[in-house]
């Protein structure tokens, strides 16, 4: 089969590998239909994932058709389709069972860094039962490509740790795609601010179609004053970082009011300066997440009810064949608008 | 009547001061019956808190007998006893309503700080139906003194905060009087560890006796190693922050499971690191509270059940007028071996 | 001036009385612009609720000018428009502190009932801080008095009891004034499906345009095959009762899935049975509560931004002088389809 | 092996059958070292658990030796001692993610039910990595058979559910073996009164031993007057019935303050009376629960931390041959003075 494999920092190739097999009596072997790239695949890309060894096949996003199972396999078979979740979950280790896949000891962020991903014709997925959701027949497969990675992440990580309450104010620092779907799943609360930073005018744009209330240039503008501005000079209830640089965090302990919420999303490189002479009296809650995929099927229900529209976050499509190119237009955001980025196989 | 008198940065005086009277239909006056030292009257003294003027009649803790009442106290009357709250509390602003009394727009902490304290002997108390609690007969008020401010500081900001529940693991940095208060406090939701980390021997010895299931002197050790052996390499599900400075903040971090709780409680002068390039996938919660005294009354139940004994927390017993030596004693601490002392009026 | 005065079971009429006056310091004198009648106010008119004596004048709900304040008001002043809560709260007893206004010890519901109302030119409001909300300018009034006493009931007793949450499915029993604001209230949580449950072929219409995603009349159909037939056979996660009688109730415990919250708001006259024999293995929760009105600053914000239209449930409105066929409009809604009744003084 | 076998109503034997064999992959064949009965047994031998056939060996609680494992097994090996949980969970349909094993699609209590328990030599548990935990060296076997089922149920039914909370009162109807769990478990959250209610001399005697505040003989006082005067007319909480007739439910109904929680544990045969026409504006929750055994794993830090002592649970000991005996002893329990009774295999 045709893979999309990591040849070291900077380096990927387009490659034939053998397919997949069953591995363990858990496994499930899933035909992939569509998948994306992340931008954890441009930081492994870049060298900055030393977890991920080169020939690695990438990818941890995907909607498929289950081609194999291990006897172990109870609840899929072969020619359901399945969504892939991002993270890897046994259901039986003390973190799943406190919801906390993303620290499964079998599991968690293992597809396209420590076992091979989704850019490829086939996947083995380990643990199927628990990491595979069944999908009913018609619906936007697109839509729900969207729901492997991005959409619970910014979610879980973003509006249920930042918790988003109705009337409450928002403030999203990022427009990129991951912000974006901070954007779009915090209406599920009705807020009654959703103010979006960023200092790309067209993603600003675009976080205006999606919701956001208002709108802040950082790169033209003081943020901290905008936000003030826009709140009463109270800051907001809830920020949510989605970069990861320690700008964008310090910029959220400056604008999050006494009583609110920081929720980082981002991944970070380096340390923030966190400034507890001023915070330490201020009631505040910051909270960290690496996602953990316990929110799908609600969000599957969510997709299936029309109460969102997650094709809003595509920019780009592409056959397989093109994945070289894909990456090209996702990492260069900045000239061609990529948002996210649909590979069909 | 006498008073305890800041005059400026490292000045106090035992002086003669006119017998406060009511100011507004909400105000009452308290006789003081027994009124404490807290470490921040240190910081005042030091000149850490520009907010407080030289002048100032210090102390925000007490147990007095209501003397006068304005026409708009309905709840208390002259006589009654009553148990005062280092923080003053409207009732009727937003964040009031909330239970964020720390923050309240006509109250807060403002006595002994923006108004005249309690190290006197009487004290004028704003919206006194909020801001007092009257007290049933029978009571050890040296027990009661201990509510008006430390017990809540360690068991909102700590305890709650801190998420702490039975079976989980807690660290505590910091074994002075506040550290000490979340470690009584923690015990009512019967944690299976509680590991006390300071570098004073005296200070560790009581934590023991007040229950500490183990203790480490991280003068002698590496705090960080010994926490990780005692909880199997794992970590502290709640790490309580009770000193206040960069490096205890950081340790905490350092000690912290995935899943876990930073509740700070100590009174930062300065930044400090947060670790996020660890940190963003660990799935913690960090938090930081003024203390709102919105479990007083819970407490308060909860001393009278003898369900805890907070006059363990007592070291040292002055009458008022050898309130100048009270200070010396709870100053140098470390020679003393003072933790709360009590002042007799 | 007028008032509209309940003179025993069966009998009110529209007499002059004189103007109210301070009694206390907190209290405030409103002027009313605009007022209601509730399902109570019939209640009261058949005699059902013995608390309420002959000669009252009627009324809890309503939006004013600020006429006269006592001295110990400190947030409103003469000239403020304000909303006018149907609970009064003096923010200082032990329920108040809780946020369980409905059970203030010096308060409550008590307008129109224990103490004259609003169906008059002029109210006194006690605790006239707590219990006053201020307006800023150029809001719909319509809209406003909606949030005295029938949006925060639905959204207390039905929506934030009945834990609705993005995705999951909700049944309302009931589709008139209350039920209907359930339903607009729920919005603010995404569910996947509200399926609106009434005999009234014309309220199930408005329950329809207000966004339900299904209607069940069970005056011609089973409702319990109905939902289970709508959600596959699993019953609903939040069954809300808004009827008030014992087969409504009986309705909810048949629906209600495993794990799932029956939220009764009806007020009922008598018991019901409830089926532990079935029910006691089936990890449900059963709420009641009279509204509290702690989530009224929230819903003002809600509206404030535009998320959501009380208009909707508006379907007369009548000046004062015309209040008598105002009530004859609302209480044979069956012929008149009326919903709520404005009445503009 | 011998078995205890259930011969239908009213008729039990011990008998020789064959030991079970692995039947899936995540089976694990356990010997049994100890077992005990429950009341559920009991009800069974009546003939009230159609569900239960003839030819079934009863028991669904022990403590035993993993004997055999499936392949698909993979957190325990052959000689593990192992803690059984009442509750077989798959952990990997829809209501095991929810953490409500009990009703988990491929389990939920099966155990000595729909397939063979533990009252043998040898019992086959289905998903055996979600369904059973592995124990320590040097722990009190007597002690944690009591985690199999009564400390759970007590601990989630009644004490979770019921809201315990530090400073607050409680009162427990029933003080059986399950009413004594809650009494123990009610303890971890410090509350400051738990009323003890029950007939039966003996019982309420061993509760005041094992930390009841308050005892009440309800055949020789009004319970409710008993309550009302301990509580200063207020009542409690939390009221947590743990008997299963209409008649503790509705004492429940009469004794829960404005707020509080209702608690279900007891299993009912009959629908009781739920006085809606008080209780409608009264602000409480009631609850129903079967077991999820979610708790298992805190539950046993607990024990290991000696914050409880479950063996205060247990009044007699046989070995298994007496087992009819222990049967005898346990559902006399009024004249034998039985709790738990241990059965040693």
């Amino acid at each position: 089969m045709k893979a999309l494999i990591y040849q070291g920092p900077g380096k990927k190739s387009l490659e034939e590998r053998p397919t997949p097999t069953i591995q363990r009596a858990t496994d499930a072997i899933v035909k992939i239909i569509k998948t994306t790239i992340c931008g954890t695949d441009l930081h492994i890309l870049k060298g900055d994932v030393p977890t991920c060894q080169p020939g690695r096949i990438l990818g941890h996003e995907g909607v498929g058709i289950v081609d194999k199972v291990g006897e172990g396999v109870t609840t899929l078979k072969v020619g359901d389709h399945v969504l892939i979740s991002c993270i890897t979950s046994d259901g039986k280790c003390e973190y799943c069972k406190q919801g906390m896949y993303s620290h499964c000891l079998d599991g968690g962020w293992i597809l396209g860094h420590k076992i091979d991903g989704t850019q490829a014709e086939y996947v083995r997925i380990p643990h199927a039962d628990n990491s595979l959701y069944k999908l009913p027949q018609g619906i936007d497969y697109n839509a729900i490509v969207m729901l492997s990675d991005i959409l619970p992440t910014g979610f879980e990580c973003g509006v249920l740790n930042g918790q988003i309450q109705p009337g409450n104010t928002v403030a999203i620092v990022g427009a990129g795609p991951i912000g974006l779907a901070a954007l779009l799943t915090a209406q599920f609360y009705s807020p009654s601010q959703i103010i979006m930073i960023d200092p790309d005018h067209h993603r600003l744009e675009v976080a205006k179609r999606l919701g956001a209330t208002a709108i802040v240039n950082n790169k033209n503008e003081n943020a901290v004053n905008a936000v003030m501005e826009l709140t009463n000079k109270r800051g907001v209830d809830t920020a949510i970082e989605a970069v990861g640089i320690p700008e964008t965090f310090v910029l959220c302990e400056d604008i999050v009011t006494a009583g609110g919420t920081i929720a980082n999303i981002g991944v970070h490189g380096t340390k923030a300066d966190l400034h507890l002479e001023r915070l330490w009296s201020h009631n505040i809650t910051i909270t960290t997440r690496l996602v953990d995929t316990v929110t799908t099927s609600m969000l599957l229900k969510i997709v299936m009810a029309n109460k969102i529209n997650p094709t809003l976050l595509i920019s780009h499509q592409f056959t397989f064949d093109k994945i070289i190119q894909a990456y090209d237009t996702f990492s260069n955001a900045a000239d061609t608008k990529a948002l996210k980025v649909i590979i069909d196989t």
